[in-house]
């Protein structure tokens, strides 16, 4: 890549988004097809994130724990559902040992054959629920509020890094209730929390609602779903939440004696959201120059490059950028000093624009002679001149800046490219320019299933915000009361 | 577990460590034999352990990334020494699709066999080498300093929760080098990190050392290890740190061009410690009473049990039990208050004592009326008054104390419990009772084979503090310049 072009991205946005992510050196593919390997960069943007929804995670009541990840093969079938929704994309390991042949190659030992085949964990419930069905006796036992942070295996044909790759990291939380009640109000209260993490922690606006019954978990009583929309109109589901009923509490005999000394099935919910999110963060805010990160999620929220010009300048400039470095670090801003000396003044503002670095000071002989940086905002195009006093506030405050009016941007985007339509023929041709289309639909699987083969529109969710109104399905003219989201998706 | 009494430690050490995990909530099998479950009281040590050495990797310059699990079998094949080590305990995957066969049963699918079998990382040398190849171009690029969290697969027919388990967790550095003598820096000071994790934060006395020839790693140069003294006079390896030399930059090609413009071979350095660590904590400081736990480790650190007698002093009883754990939260202590009512008060006190919480306070209404509380050290037999007034400050200096006096207490074990011995015959009696035994080796092989052989005892290292000294070999009487220490581990 080094200081190749990007991709425009109204020209190719799909070969942009790859662009972006090698330009910033967020990550690779691995050697394995469909594996991804996330190099530094990016993992300190998910390190950000994932230390951000684990103190909420905890503030809202649930520990972490951790389970294996392999599961027996049996577990699967317990839950129709569930198997019929997973079988198609398992990593299966059948043996435990290599061995070297009489040709001296290394192959796998077939008196090494495991009994039972082991799974490699597409999602927990299983395993998980297999444990609560053993930590659970009482009442007393509930509810039960686990998370877990691991890595998922889902064997896919076509992957995308970040978006869908055969390994993936993620959080799952498993919960366990005494009532129905209890695990709607948790299922929705997740929800939540993941609409805050887009929100307000990644300023990328999402729609909440409802999964239809196609759409749902394979196993879930209802699943519901934060829906966003990147840059070229595509839905992306970026977090999910699923009241499982009692469906696994039978499956897996997670029983409980209530307080009338009755024996009950719990009531369970899941909920995740995965290194995917990343790849939503860039297709939210970033642009034909690179990567462009929301301050709250800059691994580095300030970089100070010095410009050295010759030796009786330096000291006097390096001063003023290591007290400023202090004072930034002081006021909890993730500064960086780029002092590399091999690399051009050009290269390196060009290196921390690719890399989304919110803000860019440069500090020469003359601006510390003027008591001033050079200060360029990553979302804007101009470099204007900040005084040095009063300098980390105006930077603290330009930080929050930012973050809003990424917003605010993507929310206006996201306003101007949904559509209510009520005409098929015209919702065809529309489609294809992408948008979120709010339409009313029968709540029949078979017009959803037909609008999909037609257009590649999924309903991306029933909006909870969505008010009712008289309508007819844009498919089959039969009665509706809600409009739904109709998009094409990731 | 509940009420029952934990099997006596000088009586079976084996079953005791069991039933203080068991006694304790940390941990339990998981459903696939040799695999474990840490359950979120386990989990939270976990994450403490992680926090701090995570903040002192990336303090000492290491960048954490993410690699893929799955680790093609030809990669194993590059590095001899290093698929001997690793062959025999892989789990391999197969196949990527399961389906239901004609009987309506769910196999795993024969037409979704893989073209190439693949490896769940046993670690990650092989995958982060192959990338390293892909990174490192030019002297510029160095060194490479990586580190990642992630789960582990050693498929282990003998297995023992938190030492020995078929999946665990672990943190693993890779780093490469252009020069031996910084490969060799970077080892030793990650052991020293290493070391200061469990001596200062662990409390857990440690020799630190060189691994001999058999016990090294798996394809490298030199190993150094930390070695722990459990209760049971067994050594346990808490960490390792290995130099790498040259031989897998020449498998996996990671060359550089130099500032003279020559190619050259990277040098690397991997180094880990792993859930493990909890075993060894267990083992360290626990008694018959259950858990015990250094303060800086401690999930909870005091645990407030209000004692309600009637309706009229509940509230000033709970009001000072408020005051107390805000207090102390203001001072940074992790405090929780256990205000169950379904449970009883010696329910409580032996539930936390199981729990190995370092200071318990009990405050009742005549404790509100004489402006005290009552207080329980887990390593001290009594319970004792403390006046309300400076309570935050004496708590603060406790837990400092508990986490010094754990320290010499283990210090002392370790010191009473080794010898040097030079007569082999004696040796092969003494070592039956544990202990660490400083004895003469002449480096040879075959003897350090013969001594595990007839003994069960292994070198466990080289100690970088051991001095020179004129000595002949326990085993083979050929001339040796330095005790080295043998023990049984685990």
């Amino acid at each position: 890549m080094s200081n190749k072009q990007l991709t425009k991205r109204e020209e190719n946005f799909s070969q942009w988004y790859l662009d972006v992510i090698t330009a910033a050196d967020l990550a690779e593919h691995g050697d394995v097809k469909g594996t991804m390997i996330i190099k530094p960069y990016g993992y300190a943007i998910w390190e950000r994130l994932q230390r951000i929804l684990d103190d909420k995670i905890k503030e809202t009541g649930h520990q972490n724990a951790y389970f294996p990840m392999f599961i027996p093969k049996s577990f699967f079938s317990k839950e129709a559902a569930h198997v019929s929704g997973f079988a198609k994309e398992c990593a299966v390991v059948t043996h435990y040992r290599l061995k070297t042949d009489e040709k001296g190659e290394l192959v796998v030992d077939p008196e090494a054959k495991l009994q039972e085949e082991l799974i490699v964990r597409p999602t927990s419930e299983t395993i998980i629920h297999s444990a609560f069905s053993r930590w659970i006796k009482s009442w007393r036992d509930l509810p039960i509020l686990i998370n877990q942070w691991a890595n998922i295996v889902r064997w896919e044909m076509r992957t995308r890094l970040f978006l869908r790759t055969s390994e993936f990291l993620w959080q799952e939380g498993h919960t366990a209730h005494a009532t129905e009640a209890e695990a709607e109000a948790e299922a929705r209260k997740m929800l939540e929390v993941y609409k805050w993490l887009a929100q307000d922690i990644m300023a990328m606006p999402v729609i909440d609602g409802q999964k239809s019954e196609a759409e749902k978990f394979a196993g879930a009583l209802r699943t519901y779903a934060i829906e966003a929309m990147m840059q070229d109109g595509k839905s992306l589901q970026a977090g999910t939440s699923h009241n499982l009923g009692q469906g696994f509490a039978k499956a897996f005999e997670v029983k409980f004696v209530d307080e009338n000394n009755t024996q009950q099935y719990a009531w369970m919910t899941s909920w995740g959201v995965s290194t995917r999110l990343i790849g939503g963060l860039i297709m939210t805010h970033s642009d034909n120059k690179g990567l462009v990160l929301p301050p709250q999620l800059a691994p580095i929220q300030v970089v100070i490059i010095p410009i050295i010009k010759d030796d009786n300048s330096a000291k006097k400039v390096l001063e003023a950028v290591t007290k400023l470095k202090e004072d930034l670090q002081t006021a909890a801003v993730r500064v960086h000093v780029d002092s590399r000396d091999f690399e051009t003044m050009g290269n390196k503002m060009y290196e921390w624009e690719k890399k989304g670095v919110p803000l860019r000071i440069e500090i020469g002989p003359r601006d510390v002679e003027n008591k001033q940086v050079m200060l360029a905002c990553r979302d804007q195009d101009k470099k204007s001149p900040l005084p040095l006093s009063g300098a980390v506030t105006a930077i603290t405050d330009l930080l929050l800046d930012m973050q809003k009016s990424l917003f605010i941007k993507a929310q206006k985007r996201l306003t101007e490219n949904s559509y209510n339509i009520d005409n098929y023929s015209e919702f065809t041709k529309k489609v294809e320019n992408g948008g979120f289309f709010y339409a009313h639909w029968c709540g029949n699987a078979k017009c959803e299933e037909e609008i999909k083969q037609e257009t590649k529109a999924t309903i991306r969710c029933m909006p909870f915000a969505q008010k009712e109104e008289k309508g007819v399905c844009m498919k089959c003219n039969k009665d509706s009361k809600k409009r739904v989201i109709f998009a094409r998706a990731y």
